[in-house]
């Protein structure tokens, strides 16, 4: 039973977080910390958290285990703000999409990196932001990435396995650098394009129109693209070399897939798609068992 | 009320208008026609069709309304092999994506356009192909876009209109250029993105380990590289011209996005997503509003 736990930075995540650990009884009292005292009120009437302060110092006073969940940008001035204030022995953990990034904000913060911090990952989520979008089974069957550095303490690492699985989430651990490539290529490529699709649309001259006869298609491909514009604004700069990597990779196959349209070249095209299709359809099937599980 | 209707190309598109009009008490006797008998029968099992025949002439016999709903690239073939046979006051329409490649496939096939033939595509659909996958309320709410040619009949226009109005859909009218133009847009596009990204993360070397962390963004997105490879073929063949002006437009904002995301700009990427989320934003309301009506 965890004590007290400060939610740094009360959104989507965060708020689940809370959520999943008031729902799983693993919690006793939960503190929320933003710098929007509205936010905060509101994360209280939704019963996301018990009280609330906008001072980050103030919020360290003994916790037990704290999550930061504050986009990427402001990890830094987070772990300025509550180094010298943080309990010791207390967990640290965070939720950020991009781990070399955090570990290094965190270990430039408070001076040295924390033993008992442990980089961490959900990989759940939705287009929607705010505490007013969370709810308590986001996590529910969902990997979770725990990327402990060397001067992790093992000890830290098992009690943070132990929060995320107290959600109904199943916990892997992987490398920080390795972390940031899958996730380049599985989530931050995605969301890239999506924007960029839509940008590219909505800025043409019939923007109203392409809109108005999209269907059910461009609507699953495109949803990414209502995700909150700061938080991907921070992950582009904090995972910066590897979605390069891959966006670099990428243009290259769309150029040979244009390349193949462009000549007319039909059994190339099928075959083409037919590859994408089976590894499509084997993914599909993956994640179904996985839920299914 | 439709005595005879025959639908040439009996999967989720032919076999769905069948049950929604046969659910509407607008037909009487449904005759489907494709090149595989275990396809019909299922197609008889499943109650979307009365009777089969896997020769197209036969299939015209005292037909009154007719749906080509075959792949694209088989529309030519398929025209020339009812020419001749098709009653010439019989309401013919189709299903393709691409609009001029059909009208020009259905003249070349049958000599001279007839009368009343009348291009149309429903924009609906879902990643699944095959009878299998039909169901009767695919087009409820749905648009329908109808482009007749300069020598279409009015009558057989307005027929068609009623059709599909039958099944709940909505229609409207434009020329086969503009449709074109639109639907490389809205769904072609989009098709060729998500087919490419698919195939380039599953050539790339970590394919199995990237699939396995990809989580609800990223199924959403690439849903669509689930859609079957012949019928994306036909339509990447047919609107080639559309597809890509579209494709290399996409291409160069995709350039402007990665210039701005290595330059670590982050001032520009957060108002660019910015804009592309309030434009994804409005979309979302306007699909929405479109469903309550």
């Amino acid at each position: 039973m965890i004590q007290r736990l400060v939610i740094f930075g009360v959104g989507l995540i965060g708020g689940s977080l809370a959520l999943a650990l008031r729902e799983a009884g693993a919690v006793a009292e939960v503190i929320g910390c933003s710098r929007s005292p509205e936010n905060l009120e509101e994360a209280v009437r939704l019963g996301v958290i018990d009280r609330w302060t906008t001072d980050p110092a103030a919020a360290c006073v003994e916790a037990d285990v704290g999550v930061l969940a504050v986009p990427l940008g402001a990890m830094r001035g987070l772990a300025e703000a509550i180094a010298g204030h943080w309990p010791e022995a207390a967990l640290l953990t965070d939720v950020g999409s991009s781990k070399q990034a955090v570990i290094d904000a965190v270990r430039a913060g408070f001076g040295t990196l924390p033993r008992h911090f442990v980089a961490g990952h959900p990989i759940a989520g939705t287009e929607k932001s705010g505490v007013g979008a969370a709810f308590p089974s986001l996590f529910e069957d969902r990997l979770v990435i725990l990327t402990p550095a060397d001067e992790t303490s093992p000890l830290a690492t098992e009690r943070a396995a132990q929060l995320w699985q107290a959600t109904g989430a199943r916990v892997e651990f992987m490398t920080p650098a390795h972390h940031d490539h899958i996730l380049a290529a599985t989530s931050h490529l995605p969301h890239v394009l999506a924007f960029a699709l839509v940008e590219s649309l909505a800025r043409s001259g019939a923007s109203d129109e392409i809109f108005h006869y999209a269907a059910g298609g461009f609507r699953d491909f495109t949803r990414i693209a209502s995700s909150d514009p700061v938080v991907w604004r921070d992950i582009c700069l904090a995972n910066r070399e590897a979605i390069l990597t891959m966006l670099d990779q990428f243009q290259r196959d769309l150029d040979g897939l244009r390349a193949v349209i462009a000549a007319g070249d039909g059994a190339t095209l099928e075959s083409r798609f037919g590859f994408a299709k089976a590894a499509r359809d084997r993914f599909s099937e993956q994640m179904q068992v996985q839920l299914d599980q």
